[in-house]
């Protein structure tokens, strides 16, 4: 039975402690918020769960052997840091830091100690994304050869970090998980309609040796919402739409052959197109997976699907993004 | 009464003759092709045009007012330029020419000349473009913000050029009539899995000096068909979907307001949603419109919509995403 | 402040709970439920609400001013008269009684009493059903000519009540609530799948003395959901799919005349389609709206929109069509 | 070779015409019809072809072996009557007759003769009725035991038949193709609002000996289009959208078992939901598989799937549901 440490019980809060409550061998021991009504919200659900206003103080407490983070980005590094240095695993919310410096100090820090860090990439633990690394790791849809994903929607403003930092995390995640190549480049594009160096819409172009592609469509300023990622392969198409009720993953038997006529030198393309299948997905609910791989990681010391080192790459494409941005769209490679 | 000439009978030429031969003030006189099978279809439904397989055979054609000109844009220019310098009048297919030299060269020659010479933008002329154009001008949707355009699906792969060269004229054409700015810059990516320097998917962004930005979408790869617009105002916002039957352009009474609170430096935004508006759009065939402004431009002497100069821009524009591309997404400035 | 007593805490006694106890008029003094584990579930989120196994003796509550019955529809009339005969007022869950006699036994003995009794058409209560009624009160949509629903879906079996008394009420109900003139008769047709006299599909035409025609397809059979209501009116018609998450009404500003061309004796019609609105609906929860509904028609002695005779008329309508089907669809007059 | 008259050149006649001349082994040789300018319609595209007003004519010329119907249905019984004494084979526009009489005789007509009469339903050679026949044929459904149908617009208003004789003989051709079971009688509602006794909204239920359900709602006043049956199967359900382009079938692994809990007499469900299949679908055009239909039917002495049976049972249905109507939805057998 692991005992647990919840810090920051805000609107993600409540939803880590119902599905870390829920799990046999866990125990959520004591939540940190500064804000004294939300500890209110803790005490009246569970009355039996300790509550304090200060973050170092559940980390000292002896008896925790995990904390769970799940403040604002710019928190995450020092209460990470002081949790690891404490003996503790980590499990942070999404992005796991606000620069790559930090996320690679945290991560080779856990490392070093042997201790678990994960980051709450949730949409791993979806159903839809478990189904299409199935498909892809099953050679269903072949070879990768792009993914494009947009995410739009009229959303919050964030005051601090750029469309793409709020909601690019997800997409990125995604693709680390799913496409096994490593990333070469990015380039970027985007505006602020606010004037404050905070983009409300960009776009973002992962670039790889090979020929796969990924491109990312994201906006707080779209009437419409779009959740929306296409990921083909040389055999097969997926449709990933997240926003249908019970048919998000759509598998298009559709592609084509190409090859070049040797004696005219002319491209000869075949097209194909056959069945659409729609799998029926797991209900399970993602959080719940995140806690059960956070858990069992560290029982059996394995790595957790939304590893630090997972969580890093997020971080360095997300940082060559806004750099790119800065930089008039300029390609930056990643190290 | 004009008598007209039309230069290449493919896929789009008996389009082309079937909506100027409903013209009243209009009469097409002969038809070049260098395929005997296609003159064959035209000498069958249209027993008394003259018809020919070389062009300049039938630019020579004294009575001809006009050319339209419907070939390959390989031989656009050349076609055209000789046209024009036998003193016609001249519409050519989009994209209006390979290079933008050429398309500046012809845009002079037709402007010394006093001859109208239009490219067959036909988007320009549809019901839906002509209502977003009619709710810019009457500052329903307010100032511009953003233009964000999608058009994929599994489509032919060109053997000579991009798949931005081959779909994104009509988007970069609706751009260019409904926003009055300047583009200053263009970055591009794309990824050519035929391995032949001909990209299949490809993203380009067009950058303003003010905040305005658009973003185009374009692949040949998509194993779903989406021909999907966003533009986004400061009051309103519109989204475009071309593959509605009947409800092509829905207007969202959808936006935000921003300001900074001064004492804080804070950024508070507010956001806005009420009704959406379908409006009822003409169903009038496109290119019975691009047929009518051939030939009032030709009787008025006016510029037509889809005039030389907006055709020319496309082509500034499609050969900086190019130039960009090939340099790794590096800014190119549009002169 | 009204004293409230909630029988019956099943699938829907906790949206009840949670709505009338945050009105500022009212407390939920007590809950009866046969089920101790479900009585546990009060306790544990309201520890001030009495609970007990006995629904009577919650009647007997002297403090008690009105009771909220939400157990199973054959319990509805005796609970409900020993409710009024206490002197409190009621509200019941739909639909009102299993029979006619039942339905109109309560609504007299609510009247001689000068009681409240409503029943809980929580979709009369909804934005959508508010916004229609609105455009047709306003007479937008002109003269109501025909109201045409499907609610389909693969649902559960009920043991004891065909589809038409599970999914129908919301469908009668709206219907009743939206158009002014009393229903004439019933046809129905239906089948049992399950060979036990419970059909898990049935069609129901509800007949007018004037041209308004009405029509119900309810099925438990359907591989898909669809929630779809058709009004149409002689100058405009509604869409009503309440699975769209925000955009549920529909105005089509469509139509036609028909006149008799009288040398002729020739029907001519006159065809119109035009814009189409979707009004920005009230995102207020329904069963608020209820909960507001019943205590203001206590305090206020008016009948609330979802009165006793309005639920009465439901099960009207509902026996008849189950008259109807037993009678291989034999047109069933209501008194 | 067949050589082949075609009498009615209205709406249909020249698809029919198109799809007749592109058989190999068949040439039309005439036409007729009674407006002069529909004749010339004729000529201009087919020079070769006889045209005369007169239909008498047409059926006295030796040489035809087999006459196409496509006039108002009025006189489908008249001319095919005709044909058939003449030794002609005979194609009839649907609905076959107008009378159930008038079927029978040129049914029995066609018979004694040794002549193929056929019916163009053509929705029976689309490749998605194929699909959904060949689904049920191999048993993948598992038994039917619904079949539910809307098929509502704007429609035009027809001056001499109700909206179910102009738009349910689609329906209740594919009802009579893919379900062997004969049905047993029909029940049907509708409203006529323009008062000439011609209703404009109809909805009818076909009855069977077994526990299959059919119905059908057709409109002319809906300000939507709908094209769309629902096919249940004990084992799965098919849900087939004629207006999606290119996903018209989708067959649902969806179903439920049931059985009475024999101690407790109490109804058992286990309800089941799998993943969802969109079959690729032939591409060729429906009209096509008609001509083909008919020439071999001719040349083989077999009945084509749109035979004069099938066509005399949508007559019967369409006559028993106008009974019906005109008997305030009383049942109506069908014999």
């Amino acid at each position: 039975m692991y005992k647990l440490g919840l810090i920051g019980y805000g609107y993600w809060g409540p939803n880590l402690l119902r599905n870390f409550s829920a799990q046999k061998d866990a125990a959520v021991m004591a939540v940190a918020d500064g804000r004294l009504d939300r500890l209110e919200g803790v005490r009246k659900n569970y009355p039996s769960i300790m509550t304090m206003q200060n973050a170092e103080e559940l980390i000292d407490i002896k008896e925790i052997d995990a904390v769970v983070i799940a403040t604002p980005v710019h928190s995450h590094y020092q209460l990470a840091k002081k949790a690891l240095l404490a003996g503790k695993h980590v499990l942070i919310e999404k992005p796991m830091t606000s620069s790559v410096g930090d996320a690679e100090e945290l991560t080779n820090l856990a490392d070093s100690r042997g201790l678990v860090l994960m980051v709450d990439h949730t949409f791993l633990y979806t159903g839809a994304v478990s189904k299409i690394k199935e498909l892809i790791d099953a050679d269903i849809i072949g070879k990768p050869k792009y993914f494009d994903s947009a995410r739009i929607n009229l959303g919050l403003f964030q005051p601090d970090v750029n469309v793409l930092w709020d909601l690019a995390p997800h997409d990125l995640s995604m693709l680390l998980y799913l496409v096994d190549e490593k990333p070469f480049s990015v380039n970027a594009t985007g505006i602020s309609h606010t004037h404050n160096g905070i983009e409300n819409i960009a776009y973002m172009t992962v670039n790889y040796e090979s020929d796969f592609i990924a491109h990312f469509n994201c906006s707080w300023t779209s009437p419409v919402k779009v959740r929306q990622t296409l990921i083909g392969g040389d055999r097969k198409m997926i449709v990933y739409n997240d926003l249908e009720p019970s048919e998000k993953v759509r598998v298009y038997d559709t592609g084509y052959d190409h090859k070049t006529d040797e004696d005219k030198n002319r491209l000869l393309v075949d097209y194909r197109t056959g069945d659409i299948q729609i799998p029926k997905l797991s209900p399970k609910e993602a959080l719940s997976g995140v806690a059960e791989d956070f858990l069992s990681s560290i029982a059996t010391k394995k790595q957790p699907l939304a590893s630090a080192r997972l969580g890093l790459k997020v971080v360095q494409l997300l940082d060559a993004a806004q750099k790119s941005i800065k930089n008039k769209g300029k390609e930056i490679i990643i190290h």
